[in-house]
């Protein structure tokens, strides 16, 4: 952890003027009720307003303004959509907020190879709809895929319903331009995926922000499937359709994707968005989605079907046609936002787990559940064991917030006791740092720390985020995270 | 380029005898002979004999071992099965060489989460021996893979026919056990694949033993498809033959493999294989092997012999039976080797390209291979755009070796300018460090330099792979890579 000796407060107003020199005076935020956008990304219970908020528009403007917060030593957080569910976007005080927004072109679409290169706030769904005609897309799909940005998706490698066949993001970014927090350009990876000398690329992408800034993004695009069904089977029990889940990966089949939700958040996407299609007395239902030749899928349609009986399947339904599908989709998809409807406030986990666990996890989740009086809703990426429990809770009420964390604190430990992870595609952001040595050890994450450190030796880019603090991690500060002060000589984050 | 300053050769004696406490003496070979295997890799025009070749059993004696050449500041190699075609294993003089040849036990077989973990001895091949009759089988599927080692494989991140599909090592490997070059021994991944901070996993494969000893190694392993065929092509023309490869892809079918033989390749393996299923008048002939349900197979092999119709192949042989289709493959398999029956060395590079840039580039290679007087044989992944040209000489000629390495040096450039690589699977190694410079600005090699650094500090670990220097890429070191003189103050590689 390096010390940041500064005795006086940086002059702000020779700074912005120094911004406002590099990226024009409409690149530049600073009036407070405009700055309230940007005090916190998608997990809202954590917010700090920024010092000054910055739009570029170029990766020259990028390096420029990287390169003004690196003289002054100034810190730093970039921001895409602001849609992370980690707090990976959220500023430290007295920080500048680099966001991405006004980066949003598509700059190369090659069909012929197979790739797109993109600036980073492009939105992931304008992927796919710039190609789609053509018959490709963009496999990455997180539920936020309407709004969040291929930039944020770098950020946090970012999955979705589609990553249990096709991988999450990572799997999918060819190279990347880069500034570093030095503000250099440098590009990593490249046209082709075959890639000489150290993997920076994939270092790069999940590295929450605290390597730099990517500014150009190439990804591959992917060949839509012939024949795509989407199946909705009902169980009476968890353990059934965690069985089936077991059953049809042991069976080699590899759907599309492999959701699970339970009773809880069937009842509350019905309540909400009405499919009509989730039986409301299932303990749990499966979708699965399958794609690849028509034959292919009509047949891996009929043996996951199969399993599904055999495993005690009270109804199978079976949408072939797009608009069936959606709606068979409808409700998984709106599952977060059904739950603030039915709640004043969520908090959503993120762990993951081997698959084999799952019944056990699920019912262990269920008794920390009722031991902490919190009710928790399942809806999670089955195929991948990467579990989204989203516990219900008013934040109005005095210290629930805490008894909230603490219950998705146990939840996470419970991943990692067996064999599994803290974090699936959300990241570890401000939120889960404090759980990062449950998964590491304490040489691990110092091996992790010396990447950081070559990369971002000053600590500006993205202080405070992914790694455990004692100050922010310590007994004392369980279950607040404080956002420290800096300058006068303290740690910077 | 960090400088160690010695000023007088280190005391063998004294460190022979730390070595032997550590490993017993039967893990430490110092005699001349026995040192003579370890001499060079698959690259065998470079030789340098290591001054002690150390055979540890464990992780604790490769860190106890890396520990004793630390403090002795004492340059090592990390050596698996030496099948390596870059010189990835090539020895430094007075280096010492660690062989992981001891460490050859498979640790554990999980079905369930369909993972494996493996000492690095352990032989590619024996991974899917070992869960065959289980039904799965492991990936990445190198030419050599009976005989090279899965540490190899990790430290080059090894492809093989099968990677089209399924991909190179890299995304087949879902942990490590590390000695880092101090000593320190740290896990990176884990039992899920999903690990929040940096993906040290991920950087570490394909490192070529710049960063540390890979002591076990988690592994992914995939359920068999139902049925697999393969599919032979003849064509008149190279066009055509890549033509139908584009179209293949084109079409959104994803074969498990998909190879390109040129004519005189073809005939370089009927002269030695004798398969009698190669047509030797064809121009070339591409193998595609496709794999999943049978309905899906089927399916794919009728739009595959279609496609291969329409861009005017000759004849289409399709190989059901697991004889018939290892028929298929024979030739392939063999390719390499029937080279050294027809020519007394040959020179095979690995460089990538965009397929689209297929046609184009092979025409290019046959006007190089004309201007230089050297015959070049091509057996590449087509799917991926691998190349694998084989230039054919004789060593015993002088000077042959350097025109040789000029026109691969050629070939390379040729790939980059075009938009490919330098290496699809084959990595750097001492071979094409210097044709870094044609892929990689300063900065971004530079970048590499930094994680290396870290990792490295003292450039002990593998000295003089991957990276170019002033003293062996400069004009007058071209063509002849110098093995350079260390300790009494000049630059450690």
């Amino acid at each position: 952890m390096i010390m940041l000796s500064r005795t006086k407060q940086p002059n702000w107003k020779a700074i912005v003027k120094e911004f406002e020199g590099a990226i024009g005076k409409r690149g530049v935020v600073q009036r407070k009720e405009e700055l309230l956008t940007y005090e916190c990304d998608g997990l809202t219970s954590y917010r700090q307003r920024p010092k000054v908020v910055l739009l570029p528009r170029s990766t020259a403007e990028v390096a420029a303004v990287v390169k003004i917060c690196d003289r002054y030593q100034l810190p730093w957080v970039a921001r895409g959509a602001g849609t992370g569910l980690s707090g990976g976007a959220l500023p430290v005080e007295d920080s500048v907020l680099i966001c991405t927004a006004m980066m949003r072109q598509i700059l190369n679409i090659d069909l012929e190879n197979q790739q797109v290169v993109v600036q980073p706030a492009v939105i992931n769904n304008w992927v796919t709809q710039a190609v789609i005609g053509a018959g490709f897309y963009y496999a990455p799909d997180p539920s936020s895929q309407i709004i969040c940005s291929i930039g944020g998706n770098v950020a946090e490698n970012s999955g979705g319903v589609h990553c249990f066949k096709y991988g999450v993001t990572t799997n999918h970014v060819l190279g990347l331009k880069l500034v570093l927090p030095d503000g250099s350009i440098v590009d990593v990876g490249g046209e082709v995926p075959e890639q000489p000398g150290y993997d920076l690329t994939g270092i790069f992408v999940g590295s929450e922000g605290t390597l730099g800034i990517a500014t150009e993004i190439r990804l591959r695009i992917i060949k839509q499937a012939e024949a795509i069904r989407v199946l909705l089977a009902d169980f009476t029990s968890i353990e059934a359709a965690g069985a089936a889940v077991s059953d049809i990966v042991s069976a080699g089949i590899i759907p599309a994707g492999m959701e699970m939700m339970d009773n809880f958040s069937i009842n509350a996407v019905e309540d909400v968005v009405a499919t009509n299609c989730y039986p409301r007395d299932a303990v749990a239902i499966l979708l699965v989605e399958i794609d690849g030749l028509e034959v292919e899928v009509a047949a891996n349609t009929d043996r996951i079907s199969a399993i599904c009986r055999q495993n005690g399947a009270r109804e199978i339904k079976i949408a072939t046609d797009p608009e069936k599908r959606a709606l068979l989709w409808k409700g998984r998809k709106a599952a977060f936002a059904a739950m603030g409807r039915i709640s004043p406030d969520y908090y959503v986990q993120d762990g993951v787990i081997p698959r084999s666990q799952l019944p056990y996890v699920l019912q262990e989740i269920e008794n920390l559940s009722q031991k902490h009086g919190y009710p928790v809703a399942n809806v999670f990426h089955a195929g991948d064991g990467n579990l989204h429990p989203l516990v219900l809770y008013d934040n109005s009420m005095p210290g629930a917030l805490e008894k909230v964390e603490e219950l998705g604190g146990e939840i996470l430990k419970l991943c990692v006791a067996v064999g599994g992870s803290i974090s699936g595609e959300h990241g570890i952001g401000a939120d889960k740092r404090c759980y990062m040595p449950e998964l590491f050890t304490e040489t691990d994450l110092e091996t992790m720390q010396w990447v950081r450190q070559v990369f971002n030796p000053k600590e500006l880019a993205n202080p405070g985020k992914i790694f455990p603090t004692p100050r922010t991690c310590g007994e004392a500060a369980r279950g607040k995270l404080e956002i420290t002060k800096q300058f006068e000589g303290v740690e910077v984050f």
